[in-house]
């Protein structure tokens, strides 16, 4: 089917949150270092398209500054909502919104948030992710991993280590089985 | 306070699993490799006691052989058991449990099973903790970390990538802060 190439670049703490129980996301600042971005730059320059859930959009509407300038947002929410910096949204079956993403000239796609990626590794469609692993236990939160997913084996792109005790680890999406090809 | 160091060494899915929900462990072998075992006799030969949880117990009866030949083992259960290679059994917070462990001789534990090591975490008396990621999502299972856990910042000492796919994460307890420490 085509479609458009689907990205996840993340942070999570080591258990696997990647925000607290209310969206808060200042725990992040324990790996900030004014030199480097851990790739994000070249990340998100590489894509045309963000897919973004409810609440990592009202997470970005909260900023000083819209974050996503220049590219084309799209919140994917049953609830719909007021487009304020010209996102349009959209809610559905991921393999659905897949097609009408490429239809809009969608080529490569951010997928941000937890119930949003979630949705979309469910569905087989996230080609590419980054995770980015924080030294901290969060103990409770907003999970990346959202149950139930189908098991699914990835292939290790590549890991780095950094000085603020961040670990990078780099996936890609694993061949379907040849039976599944087949089909 | 006097106490036993104790280590964690574990492996992990992607999204945080280290066994089935039925406490199957058959998908490790995704990662096995004959001239590869990721450190973990060096680590074994180190410690003197083993404390693992009533599942991971009996996970350890069920192999052909007693993993645990010549090690101390102490099941962490409040609900008692029969020893049959010698076990023994403790119940209580990990702060007596570990002042315990001391009186009896241990001096380096190696700390096993979800609950258990949630459990020491929880109180702080993690030393050591070494996390190996799998390549693969699982889905759903029983969780290395098991909330509540209180938020706590850790100390990155290494990762390592496997041709296997599998990436482990070395971590040791952070310094309680000073105030903690002059109580």
């Amino acid at each position: 089917m085509a479609r458009p190439h689907f990205s996840v670049f993340i942070g999570t703490s080591l258990d696997g949150f990647i925000a607290r129980p209310d969206g808060g996301i200042d725990w992040l600042h324990a790996v900030e270092d004014p030199g480097e971005d851990y790739g994000f730059a070249a990340f998100f320059a590489g894509v045309d398209t963000l897919l973004v859930g409810r609440n990592t959009h009202q997470v970005a509407l909260g900023f000083p500054e819209w974050p996503y300038a220049g590219k084309r947002v799209v919140v994917y929410s049953r609830r719909g909502g007021t487009a304020t910096h010209g996102e349009s949204f959209v809610a559905g079956p991921p393999a659905e919104v897949a097609a009408r993403l490429l239809a809009d000239g969608a080529r490569k796609v951010y997928v941000d948030g937890g119930a949003t990626i979630s949705a979309f590794l469910a569905a087989d469609l996230v080609d590419d992710l980054v995770v980015a692993i924080l030294p901290v236990v969060l103990g409770d939160g907003i999970r990346l991993f959202q149950p139930p997913l189908p098991e699914r084996g990835l292939v290790l792109e590549g890991s780095q280590a950094y000085p603020s005790g961040l670990v990078q680890l780099r996936y890609r999406r694993a061949a379907p089985p040849a039976a599944e090809a087949r089909r």
